[in-house]
């Protein structure tokens, strides 16, 4: 295990209602004029963002809005919430959404107090200050409420890239699992590809003796698939998106990947697919992880093997592991396919002629990728023929 | 799942050499006057204190010392340390140790800034502010350096109580697995014993549907079992002691028992043995953990039975699921006995004449134990009958 350092100091709120708490959450972390920020139609449909500015209203709190985040969120609405924060004078951003609408607002909450573009951030410069955010969470999907990442797409050259540091981590994270019972089954099921994509790309390392984390990254993962089937079954059991949400917060606020190598080379090929093809994420790493995980799996068969066995309940073959591990991963893939994901390039629209540019916009200013597998544009080139 | 919030807002630094940082974590946390808090003869001689106080000194923090906590840490060395902590205008508290130095410490954090007597948080008062806290952690157990929990006996009538809140949640933890490796066999058995019950008390709920803090719970068993027999086996295994050391916090910071009920008796019954026969804190919970599930497990047999399969690897009965059930029991009795943990009262110096006291004893000024099952002093009596 390598030495490492966990913070996170968000402050979570989990339940039946909690969005009632905004306000009182906003107070409690020092906010007093609040940019709301959020996509559209559900949020105010649902009669949520009413809600929520009810709360923010009880608490004697000003605000001003920003809505008409789109999913993969764009530098453009970035910068006029910048703008807007600055004009107004705001002291806090409350990001009521999901893993696009945080992301954008950790955009804001960077750019506000910095001089320069916002987007130096997310071509490596260090995170250091940063105005506080809040959460209400609509989705679980992304873990972005207590995590320290955003990432964002530059309109120009359309480039989807991360910018991370603990001081993006929420403040405070509302999370009312009710909200996620009405979902579209398309977005259930890419919130929870994208889950359990974030425990591979952890427990797919080169480290060795992580036990501890091996064993929490398997329990979210275990948890995903019983819980996972219950929900597209019965959307509405609360039971349910309720484990889903908690267990979407866990897989990525890092407890479960501290002290080993981490890849994130999947996430990164996937970019390109959701960029290029408007595709959610989670559909893009429902049809690159059996791709990727059929590159690399010989450079680790024990590795997949464990995955197969302790995961997927593959009985172990012990004349022929390598059997075994092929039959985890196939059984990864049945599952997202089951859950109504994609599985390959073809069912978005991409074709063979597309993979040499998606490949090249990959490595645009940002040459590190994969590190179970360090990636090259070549060994892309051939994942994405796999998944075509 | 039940409605629940979660804030673990400690910065944790783990791996090896970490207690070098000491004083730079201090300054990041807003210390200037350290009282440095200790037990004896190991963090002296190993040459611990030392390191820290250079890396105090080499960032310029003035500290006092005060060494001398017991196992099961005693309510005078508290008022010792809030009378010195006042005179000294000390701001942060240091605790080099396991659970007792540290929640000795976060006595003297909650006295230093409350005008009456300390022990009335440990009498159910609400806990809302204290001096911060800083831990170098020496012993994998009572998960005290991620928890807000302090438990103290108070040497009038030898009551050991739990007081509880937030803001007792230490700001840093130094965790350094290398430290651990010269324990000796029996610390380190009863400190995986600890972390073990620390799951237990959670696992056996009456909250049903929480399959993700459910697996969570597993996967921090699984942990144990295997690395408890291997640091058992080879001591000086950084690798075994390190996950054993996360897994310790992890068991023990909540974010695997929210949303559900926890029980606790099993910890309130176990104080009665440890302050009685001074045996550890994981010794006592070795005993008594087993009788207590064979006097519940019909409560709700699926439950044992689940933890028998999941976490002992027991072949399901399919006929006959109590079996399962009591083979799972008897696993757990197994794997603490072969660390060399007692099973029974007697192997501690008591005898059955003793138990009407201890009962009596458990529920001075402390009406409330258990919600598996709600104990009372009858309940109680037969319970410590089984363990005899």
């Amino acid at each position: 295990m390598d030495n490492f350092t966990f913070y996170s100091p968000t402050f979570f709120v989990f339940g039946k209602k909690t969005e009632e708490e905004s306000g009182a959450r906003v107070r409690q972390f020092g906010g007093n004029k609040v940019l709301i920020h959020y996509g559209g139609g559900s949020v105010v449909k649902s009669g949520l963002l009413d809600r929520v500015k009810k709360s923010l209203q009880a608490e004697g709190l000003g605000f001003v809005e920003l809505g008409g985040v789109e999913p993969n969120p764009k530098s453009s609405l970035v910068y006029k919430g910048i703008e807007l924060a600055r004009k107004e004078k705001v002291d806090f951003l409350l990001a009521i959404g999901g893993g696009s609408v945080i992301d954008s607002a950790k955009g804001i909450a960077l750019g506000v107090v910095y001089d320069g573009d916002f987007w130096d951030f997310y071509e490596g410069k260090g995170v250091t200050q940063a105005l506080p955010i809040g959460v209400v969470l609509t989705i679980a999907a992304s873990g972005s409420e207590g995590s320290g990442d955003s990432v964002v797409t530059h309109e120009k050259g359309m480039y989807k890239r991360c910018a991370d540091g603990d001081i993006l981590r929420p403040k405070f994270a509302i999370m009312n699992p009710e909200i996620t019972c009405t979902l579209p089954a398309y977005q259930t099921a890419s919130g929870i590809t994208d889950i359990m994509a974030h425990c591979m790309e952890r427990l797919f390392s080169k480290t060795k003796d992580c036990e501890v984390t091996d064993r929490l990254l398997e329990a979210i993962m275990l948890t995903m698939i019983k819980e996972g089937r219950r929900v597209m079954a019965d959307p509405q059991n609360y039971e349910g998106r309720a484990n889903i949400m908690w267990a979407g917060t866990v897989a990525h606020n890092n407890i479960t990947g501290v002290g080993r190598q981490q890849d994130w080379g999947t996430h990164h090929m996937e970019n390109e697919l959701s960029t290029t093809y408007g595709c959610s994420h989670g559909a893009g790493l429902a049809i690159l992880f059996p791709a990727w995980m059929k590159y690399v799996y010989k450079l680790d068969v024990p590795r997949f093997v464990e995955f197969a066995v302790r995961v997927w309940g593959c009985q172990m073959n012990f004349e022929n592991p390598e059997a075994t591990a092929l039959e985890g991963i196939e059984a990864f893939k049945n599952f997202v396919k089951s859950l109504g994901m994609p599985t390959t390039i073809s069912e978005i629209g991409g074709k063979e002629a597309d993979i040499p540019a998606l490949a090249k916009s990959m490595f645009h200013n940002s040459p590190n990728h994969g590190s179970f597998l360090k990636l090259n544009e070549d060994i892309v080139q051939e994942i994405y023929r796999l998944a075509l």
